[in-house]
């Protein structure tokens, strides 16, 4: 089944099961009035969620709203409009290599064997349609296009064994960075707190019957499109290269503490060994650069730019609606 | 007025309003079934809220709840049992100066005029009487008692000077640390996530008219008292030596992005520059003990060991009720 929120009711929204081809949603107010609701009562919920998806997949349900409609009316919220923990991890190893390399740093063995994870803003996401408010553009703004799940309640100390059945649904992120301003936080020692304000998540969060074959227990092999102002920017497969899969993340964010159901854990950039499938951020490309011409010839995004974020099964259909956040200045916004 | 959350009625609990002596409280399912509710709902819950409050203490309020009774058998939660962000600040600079020192580090100079700040888990709080749930001894457990603050909707970009309106609570925390996992994992550069698990905040909440002349506005000048088995441990001032106040460490959290109602920031661990009056961590004692003997002493908690954090006001009455924790390992709890 896919689930989405819709801009009413409150400020966790209002929960909507949606038709697989994205056309159709229903409110379901006698199951749950928000995602987060179901995701506290999932047992009870999710079979009654999945029949009522049945009903609306068959055509049975009578007055569906227009989801195509509401979605381009911006009325769609981040499937969790706002969580209580949002972690990212940096599953997609080769790109954190790169990204050393391009500083002329070396990167900790360590780094193959142990994930990097961050805690991020949790309680301010950015809907699928919404526009990415920045203060300033020196600040290095940057897309960073990405995979994440949600999981329910997972006993602190967990091995990623047992990781995998607390998965419950899947959605696609953009968690926007200010690369300007990521150097010196790091620097300090705390950790990501300006460099990465609101993330952004697809229209839907979809359960993993949904991806087919393309899910594998712990990883999607399917490519993550990414588009910036309409043009193609990349196309990494999003289960190639992943060296951490999301069992492993799971188990590395519950290893001293139990996570709470409705947490958001995020694979971090998706990013391909093969350069030829583009990027899923103006980081890798800019690293590239440098490590090409000694230094960035990519600019960072400007005001006005839009990122449009999508993954298409093999049939070519959208499984999680696409996401088009155009960058927005705070002045304007 | 002084608030709590009872253990029932589900994850976020059932909002109590508590008399001033902490003595009696009530449910007010009429004005808000939750604190999270009562914040995303603010201007329109406080006046009913400070109403109750006052019948409270009137003791015009029929058969109240034995405050004291529910709390001795741990049924009441931290006031926000999850919350959406929790950002904890280091604003008492001289306990990060000394850390460095300790270890033969340099400080950066810009650490006295931009405030080091980690976004902490927020989905799984410790109750002010539940256990301190931890892996192994071995990894160096501590203590950190801190103040911190709940604020309504922030908007991106405040200024300091108008952050202070927005500070709508105040409690007490203890942001339980492993000191063994800490140094790796910040040496990852991504920041805190093993060595900041669940941290526990005090029984109530309380509006800013509860601290009477302590409040200035954005510090408290009162000791924060810290027992260790019931020794006391330390009695800074968390109104002295504070570098940055209240209104400095949301204004840093608030630069890049909006806060949303309920976002929990922290004070960091309070220090006095004057060791006379003990520490609120069992890290700052190590780190003086390793200046003037080459090594530290003190160990850090054990299982079984007990922290308490209390408050008293002027007349010597408890602001926020004792916060009881116990270290119970994981395969006991």
């Amino acid at each position: 089944m896919k689930l989405a929120s819709l801009k009413a009711g409150g400020r966790d929204g209002t929960l909507l099961v949606v038709s697989r081809d994205l056309a159709r949603a229903v409110a379901v107010p006698e199951i749950a009035g928000t995602l987060q609701h179901a995701l506290d009562n999932w047992d009870d919920c999710a079979p009654r969620l999945a029949e009522c998806a049945d009903a609306l997949n068959a055509g049975l349900v009578e007055d569906p709203l227009d989801f195509t409609a509401v979605l381009d009316e911006a009325a769609v919220h981040a499937p969790l409009p706002r969580a209580y923990p949002w972690v990212d991890g940096s599953a997609y190893v080769t790109h954190v290599e790169l990204a050393r390399r391009a500083r002329g740093a070396e990167m900790p063995a360590s780094f193959w064997t142990e994930p990097l994870m961050y805690q991020g803003g949790s309680d301010s996401f950015i809907g699928p349609r919404d526009p990415i408010v920045a203060v300033d553009e020196s600040h290095g703004i940057d897309f960073e296009a990405e995979l994440a799940v949600i999981v329910d309640d997972v006993p602190m100390g967990i091995a990623p064994e047992q990781a995998g059945t607390h998965i419950k649904l899947l959605m696609l992120a953009n968690d926007v960075s200010l690369r300007g301003l990521i150097p010196a936080e790091l620097a300090k020692g705390f950790g990501f707190l300006h460099g990465k304000p609101s993330t952004a998540f697809s229209p839907v969060a979809v359960t993993l019957d949904e991806l087919g074959a393309a899910w594998d227990g712990a990883k999607v092999h399917l490519p993550l499109l990414t588009y910036l102002n309409d043009a193609q920017y990349g196309c990494p497969d999003s289960g190639q290269d992943m060296t951490f899969d999301f069992t492993q993340l799971i188990a590395h964010a519950a290893a001293t503490r139990r996570l709470c159901a409705g947490t958001i854990v995020g694979s971090g950039t998706v990013a391909n060994c093969d350069p030829s499938v583009g990027a899923s951020c103006l980081l890798e490309t800019r690293m590239r650069e440098t490590l090409a011409d000694g230094q960035p010839s990519t600019p960072f995004l400007r005001f006005g730019d839009r990122v449009r974020i999508e993954m298409v099964d093999r049939a070519g259909a959208s499984i999680f609606g696409a996401m088009e956040n155009t960058v927005v200045a705070l002045a304007a916004a």
